[in-house]
């Protein structure tokens, strides 16, 4: 039975602390640095502090106990307290500013007030992004506004039942009435229904649906349409609205994603949003100028779920790094104390890589957003080079980072033994959260094919001998000396035979593609029948990014602000990240690249010793990563190290242990004991 | 809202109908292969339709959207209805016997009727056979037959909230009290609470608890003890015995597991289970002969792992390959329709490698049994040399049969784009079946390590030119001849190449473990400093094993009894495997194997040959699993196709969809939106 007395002591476990102090670094130097600075941090600290005072740990250890309908109104609820709070903070900070709100409604400091999800999130990542850039000033100010302004809530819908990436497949449509000067929109067929969207199921009185524009029959193709779902006082859906939940998901439990079919129903003309396209009342049809605008938004978008879904892995790897110095498991000399478990080279083997890749791609993200803020001049100036290559390289850094962030989460868990397959240990969330990015804004294999079509055209591109952007100039360099050199294992070195790696992977393919062509494919079925390789040379392709850009970062001039000693820990955390990612890759390395023996023995010494130095900076590494308890939300991961006692404690909140013998006991079970049957 | 009419057509989508008439060979010779005989495919179909025939599937695709503690009762509801049917299946025609009780009580038959997970099933798979194995006869009559007869129930308490795989480390001790002729049972601390028996939670009155034996404050090690925990008529726990649940676990949502704690609990010495040590009533100890049974023991479970694992896969195939033929997504040329998703390469790359290894891991399992029956007589003759080996090899199937069917089931989750994100997919639950079998019984990197001073064992045993057993023969094959010869692609040739370089793992293992004891370290922390290299070694042991077992599964003698047109699937799915696999272990084989530039692309080109080959044929393929749709229990892979219609229906069945407007708008959502704060 519950015990009323919390079994948690107020001290820290002795064998965390002890890491702590034996450290050979300051942590609090590493939470700067990642936290973008000094000031950031404390900022980012007083945010927090302010966000999550009154919000109880223990609770949110209970979310997954909860009942569905539980956590949907305990997610909204969390939803609303935060929005209440970053507003009074807006009010009182930075008065007519946005700095808190809306613009720290989706960032990290909310994850500990609503660890299900935001409902409301799609609606200020998404459609009020959309509103702001589609809509004409005149829409923006009737209906733009007042959702940015909470007094109508909404999302974006455009995915439907039966269709997804390929946008010119979507059913839903929206004919004009030129007699009415209305749109009639419909969603056909139940493969239409608008399905997935974040708190349509019944969060939303609006909606943004993309749809099919036909005009007297004629399809102008997907266009956007901003409905009234529900009403605004009852919230009963409108008539010719279907709308509801669809049912429970991995992850994402507190966002009500929603279902929506559309029979009839109307809406004025003034609603389709178009400050690009336009239908005039005559229905007359004025179409969008190629818009750039959407590849600006994509870089964006995909930078920051690499940056989230780095921030993930570093979540899982603290929880996972805190657990294996106070765990203690399996004595490595007979007759010996069991020791923490991360003294078993196997264990560090799970742990460090991961914290190593985490900080490698939080950084690659770092990189790309401010390589696009180096061309932008270029941009604004009407000089779009670049946005293909930077949208080919924020969609392969996408994919990479979702794909090992995700398995990396996994591997952390199991690296948890047992108890991180409690939900409590908040593995498992964790995990869901970070494959989910592996299928939403782009599907990843979608995606390299995109990157790898890319790499085709840039490879012909550099055949005919044309200038090749920065990024990609290393495909040329190969074209120009196909050999390697000498292996030297030094971490520039390294970075040279990852882009060789990708280039002569990306050679391959094109060959292939070109063969399939010469014996007459079109194109495009050559492009399917070489997928497989498209992709691989497309992976290896973000991989050699994420290695240029993470040795950039560690040992580029900003090194020189650092100090010595934290300068180590950053080097130690690049050396294994090239050398375990490098021993990853080999099948691909040795393709094209002669390592002797003794190379190969090296790299492993390499890994062995780097994984050493590592050992005894673990905690602190993950304590610079500066989560706090909330957001962990981790029985086994908590700053104090005491997991079995809030695993204890957890267990024994949870409902089914509120009363001593269930129900079933005597309707099922003690009757069927009785029996003979 | 809810519509009450069902959306979901009676006939089967016709592109998949449109697959099966065009397969090139019998699904129903598959279906007879698979299970082991037409006879036995017959007998599981009989015996599935009688425990199926009243259950609603719509219903249990609503498993995820209950409560906790419906699940539970649901749960409970379920696995005690199987029970009253197997044993009217065995009263009516196997009287006396045991074929379908209790025998069948865990088989895959049960999984239409228990998706949660049986939470009894470590009552008949663990409590019964340690009591069969562990009670004397007395004993076994006294109580062990109570719980065989369901008289009473129980479960099998051995890991610890602190403790699992390391025995000795276990805190909860058993003390005699010679005055009484009892055991005194305590659980000192927190982290001596016995943690995650299954069923443990409120649906045990027993169990075998495993503590420390002490007499006069002498530790004897661990034993085994039968306890009372809760009343037989109210169900109350017994005084002392503090027992719960431990709350919401990633998967078995429908079996409580829970924890016991113990305070000076008494129990007669007559319930330590004394077939093998004894304890007198004076006090006096007899130790165990060494016991060759647990051996025996777990490489049955282990093979049992493997083919559970296996199976678990070939669901997960059937899901996603049957809504990759009707599901349609962007057209491979501009302008065509939008292909079934199963004709891009990519998604054949997703789908068929997997087929191929749930039926490789099958297979593995299949023949290790078999070599395992083909030894005993030489076990029953007290011949136990293989013992260790054939233990070995199951450790290394466990290991990397778990391992791969974990992360295949999350490929082919991925390959169904977002809809396998939905829970009433299945895809999420099958996850996290496979993937908690890389915990239980031997976490797989302890097992890992294992294998590998095994393997260290073994080498230099070999070097003594001492006889190996056959599974470990080639090691010294490639100690007397080191060249590995010729690379000819043969299917015999890529079983020798992972032998091959599995032998050079071990080598290359043995010389650091040696470098590092010749520099003066125990051999105990040489071999953890190892640790790395000892898990490469070992896993690659595990796949030479795969690859020679699945290669003679296909083309030994047994083929004769086969189709042409069915060995030529076979044969596809061996080529499929044999190369997906060697081109994923090529960082391994290019280390030690010289491969040309024309073997690597002759691999890629065999690759994309057997995909094609395979794609007509892969419908039928997973359609020969012979998967009832409550087994699979997904709205994505039923029989008939209709997996829209199947995820709307589902969709509108859910709780949150019973009414209109949820409670929380008026709460907090309206008030909210109306205020200005």
């Amino acid at each position: 039975m519950a015990s009323s007395t919390s079994v948690i002591p107020t001290t820290v476990n002795p064998d965390l602390q002890k890491e702590r102090d034996a450290a050979s670094f300051n942590s609090e130097e590493f939470a700067a640095w990642w936290a973008g600075g000094e000031e950031v941090l404390k900022f980012n600290r007083g945010v927090r502090e302010y966000m999550e005072k009154d919000v109880d740990l223990s609770e949110m250890l209970q979310l997954q106990n909860k009942t569905h309908e539980e956590i949907i109104e305990f997610s909204t609820r969390g939803a609303i307290e935060g929005a209440k709070k970053l507003r009074r903070l807006q009010e009182e900070r930075n008065p007519g500013g946005d700095v808190y709100w809306p613009n720290m409604y989706d960032a990290q400091v909310m994850w500990g007030l609503v660890p299900g999800g935001n409902p409301f999130g799609v609606m200020y990542v998404m459609l009020v992004k959309a509103l702001q850039a589609q809509c004409t000033p005149e829409q923006y100010e009737e209906f733009g506004k007042r959702v940015e302004l909470f007094e109508i809530c909404g999302t974006y819908a455009q995915t439907e039942l039966g269709h997804g990436t390929y946008l010119r497949g979507l059913e839903t449509r929206a004919d004009f009435d030129r007699k009415t000067d209305q749109f009639v929109l419909n969603t056909p067929n139940i493969s239409s229904y608008k399905w997935w969207p974040g708190g349509l199921g019944h969060s939303s009185n609006h909606c943004l649906v993309m749809a099919q524009l036909y005009i007297d029959g004629d399809c102008k193709g997907p266009h956007m349409f901003f409905i009234q779902v529900r009403d605004e006082d009852t919230h009963e859906p409108l008539p010719g609205v279907h709308i509801g939940d669809i049912g429970k998901k991995m992850g994402f439990i507190g966002v009500n994603n929603g279902f929506l079919g559309l029979k009839n129903v109307r809406i004025p003309r003034t609603r389709m949003l178009m400050r690009h396209a336009q239908v005039k009342a005559d229905g007359s049809y004025v179409s969008s100028p190629t818009n750039v605008l959407t590849y600006f938004a994509m870089v964006r978008t995909r930078c920051v779920i690499a940056k989230n879904n780095a921030v993930m892995l570093a979540s899982a790897a603290t929880i996972a790094t805190r657990y294996s110095a106070v765990r203690r498991q399996s004595p490595i000399n007979p007759n010996e104390r069991e020791p923490q478990i991360m003294d078993h080279v196997t264990q560090q083997m799970k742990l460090f890589p991961e914290i190593a890749t985490s900080v490698a791609y939080r950084k690659a993200g770092d990189y790309l957003w401010n390589l696009y803020d180096v061309t932008i001049e270029d941009i604004e100036n009407g000089k779009y080079e670049r946005l293909p290559e930077l949208h080919s390289l924020s969609c392969a850094l996408k994919v990479t980072c979702s794909m090992d962030s995700a398995s990396g989460v996994e591997k952390l868990r199991l690296a948890c033994g047992g108890h991180g397959f409690l939900t409590s240990s908040n593995m498992s969330s964790i995990y869901v959260s970070a494959t989910a990015a592996c299928t939403y804004e782009g599907e990843n294999t979608v995606l390299l094919l995109q990157i790898g079509r890319f790499l085709m055209k840039t490879w012909r591109a550099a055949l005919t001998g044309a200038p090749l952007p920065p990024t990609v100039r290393y495909l040329a360099e190969v074209q120009k000396n196909p050999e390697f050199g000498t292996w030297t294992g030094s971490w520039e070195n390294m970075v040279k035979a990852m882009q060789y790696a990708a280039a002569n992977r990306t050679q391959l393919a094109f060959r292939s593609l070109s063969k399939r062509m010469s014996r007459g494919e079109t194109e495009a079925n050559a492009a399917n029948h070489t997928g497989i390789e498209f992709t691989q040379a497309a992976e290896l392709h973000g991989r050699a990014f994420v290695f240029s850009a993470f040795y950039e970062a560690v040992t580029g001039p900003q090194s020189k602000t650092r100090s010595a000693n934290f300068n180590r820990v950053l080097e130690n955390l690049l050396e294994l990240y090239l050398v375990k990612e490098t021993l990853n890759q080999m099948g691909h390395l040795l393709r094209f690249i002669n390592l002797t023996d003794t190379d190969l023995s090296g790299l492993q010494d390499r890994l062995e010793t780097v994984l050493t130095k590592l050992r005894p900076d673990a905690v602190a590494i993950v304590d610079g990563f500066d989560f706090s308890d909330l957001q962990l939300n981790s029985t086994l991961g908590s700053y104090d190290g005491n997991a079995y006692e809030r695993i204890f404690d957890a267990a024994l909140k949870n409902p089914m242990n509120q009363k001593a013998v269930p129900k079933y006991f005597h309707e099922i079970l003690r009757p069927f004991m009785k029996s003979n049957i």
